[in-house]
């Protein structure tokens, strides 16, 4: 059910969806793990609906990678499996996990510590089902995971292999660094140097007698600029690809027109006092991860590189000039503006409804889950 | 219907509330604005529920106002009036705001400009409604408003109240710049310099004729410690003040104790290499609006002044200690921890449903609404 025809007539605030560019997005990162002949296993996080799952998994609603509970629970009541729940496992949700264990032909859980481990197998599967755990390697992210060179990180993959009603069903490492590159060389660095780290863990579980089926790692930057050896894992897991963001126009990963997303907003106020115009998007419509601090502000205004969006409230956004003086006709009130957001992630997770168009006319309307 | 018994089952990151704070938050607005013998007319904005609402109100539900359209709705929904739409009047909600006017006893709006005011006269009421325009002055904030000195002020006053199917229902200011002010004593003179000058513009639109039956002034930390000048306006409307955060205490609206919400977080892992624990709330369930700026971070985390909250991605917020070696075994996996935040309507804003405890009994789910 679509609400209005065209872009034009949404009431504001509006978070848009390209879905052309959503739908090229995706295919192309299909084309490059087919290429490098690995499994794409796309991670939801960004968006959290059924239809771009759909279209990130080719239709076939399988293999993907959930951040949440919740989005574990939304994807398999709509028919999804072999779903990975990336996430260091949480002792308040063990139960639920046996729950989507159980009920799933595979539901993978993850693990970096022999505490949460020791959980898992308290809890005993029906039907002689076996927990399908994966170990969380950190290498040189610095967030969740055991690094590979610690001791503990093979004395773990050997616990999670030979502990009865557990298979060790894959290693997964985010490489969040890649964050911090500028550029397809030092992208494809942070890649590299992650790649072969998880290939010589591999080697050697493999040399103490543990086997393991799944290695992947994950980043749109390093999956957007995919090197040779990542042929050699089995599995990629990017997320935020499928919508992009000026983040990752700035990381290298993309070209700004491959960005799928706006806030789409309106002129409310005119002050010439000031220099300003006010927009109807403040914090609760864009979120305020660029912190200001892009040179356009706190977003990039599509079309106009002239302006910089200088201040954000609660439902208040403040449009200036660079320099010089704003021409105010060029923007009555009512008129809009066009947000590219920083992080999608995070402007994504502001709306309860994504408005989806091709080429301005509203096609469909996506409904987010949220939560925990 | 209430999913757990206590706060200690909460599934995290969970948003909770501490009612008896709240109420006692609200009492004291309450009586502060019985002892200056002015109206109560609380914001809406930072909670959006049904429930705070009761108690803001005293059950009244009558005199509120809101920063969107969906919260008018929301409120115009379950019975209550007197409603102040207390935002720049975006052309695209005129239709939506005529239907709540004919709806309802009272529903108020708000312009700051002539072109907003021509679009409202352009649409006549049903059954001989008038529209409530309330004008939008800017007493040295600089976001939305007329500035008082400025000659379209008395202008657009004048042209309101002239307009046929429509009457000057109030002069609205908000004075957000008292969130620059450190100290009671300079949140007073605030408080006094935007007072002074509503009254000196109410008392330019008398002497030019203009009958204004309605001004008020709002933020929380100008009304947590009124000045006896704000007994001469008519209303007042803050609105953070009911559940209060780390921000306000350190502009020296209240007492930390006086802070009625909590993100609940549980430790979900233990990093010895780099001094660091995991826990498992993000900014999705903090929002980032600390910017990481205070002393312990991205938010004050309760009971431990020795920790700092470093670092926040999506799903996974990291935590160290301010300095020296963290005792891991203070913090085991699954134990939790209270997060103050700095921002409480930010973080309210990322929670589909709050929390509400006696003690850490829960009592109450609150769900609020959202988008626009």
């Amino acid at each position: 059910m679509v609400s209005v025809a065209s872009v034009q007539q949404l009431m504001t605030p509006a978070f848009t969806v390209d879905i052309q560019k959503v739908k090229s997005n995706a295919r192309r990162m299909i084309e490059r793990c087919q290429a490098l002949g690995v499994q794409l296993r796309p991670h939801m996080k960004t968006h959290k609906t059924l239809e771009c799952a759909d279209i990130m998994t080719g239709g076939s609603r399988r293999c993907i990678v959930v951040s949440t509970l919740a989005e574990a629970r939304f994807y398999a009541d709509r028919d999804f499996d072999d779903i990975l729940y990336a996430y260091p496992l949480p002792l308040d949700k063990v139960g639920a996990c046996a729950e989507l264990t159980e009920r799933l032909e595979m539901f993978h859980v993850l693990v970096d510590s022999e505490v949460a481990l020791a959980e898992l197998a308290k809890r005993r599967l029906r039907d002689g089902k076996s927990w399908l755990v994966w170990l969380k390697v950190d290498c040189n992210n610095g967030r969740a995971g055991v690094r590979p060179e610690d001791p503990m990180a093979l004395i773990l993959a050997k616990s999670i292999a030979q502990c009865e009603g557990m298979e060790l069903a894959g290693v997964y490492v985010h490489c969040g660094n890649s964050y911090s590159a500028t550029g397809v060389k030092e992208i494809q660095a942070v890649a590299q140097d992650t790649t072969t780290a998880v290939l010589e863990f591999v080697e050697k579980l493999e040399k103490a007698g543990v086997s393991c089926p799944r290695y992947s790692i994950g980043s749109t930057p390093s999956c957007s600029h995919p090197i040779p050896d990542m042929g050699r894992l089995t599995e990629l897991h990017p997320g935020n690809y499928v919508f992009y963001d000026v983040q990752q126009v700035m990381i290298g990963s993309c070209q700004m027109e491959d960005v799928a997303v706006r806030v789409l907003t309106r002129v409310i106020g005119h002050y010439p006092h000031r220099n300003q115009l006010l927009v109807d998007c403040g914090w609760t419509g864009l979120s305020l991860h660029s912190l200001g601090m892009l040179p356009t502000g706190y977003a990039v205004i599509d079309g106009h590189p002239e302006l910089k969006l200088v201040g954000m409230t609660q439902e208040h956004g403040k449009i200036e000039p660079a320099s010089g003086k704003l021409d105010f006709e060029k923007f009555p009130l009512g008129s809009f503006i066009s947000l590219i957001p920083y992080h999608a992630c995070a402007t994504a997770a502001m709306h309860p409804v994504y408005y989806v168009h091709s080429e301005g006319r509203i096609v469909a309307e996506w409904r987010p889950t949220r939560g925990w």
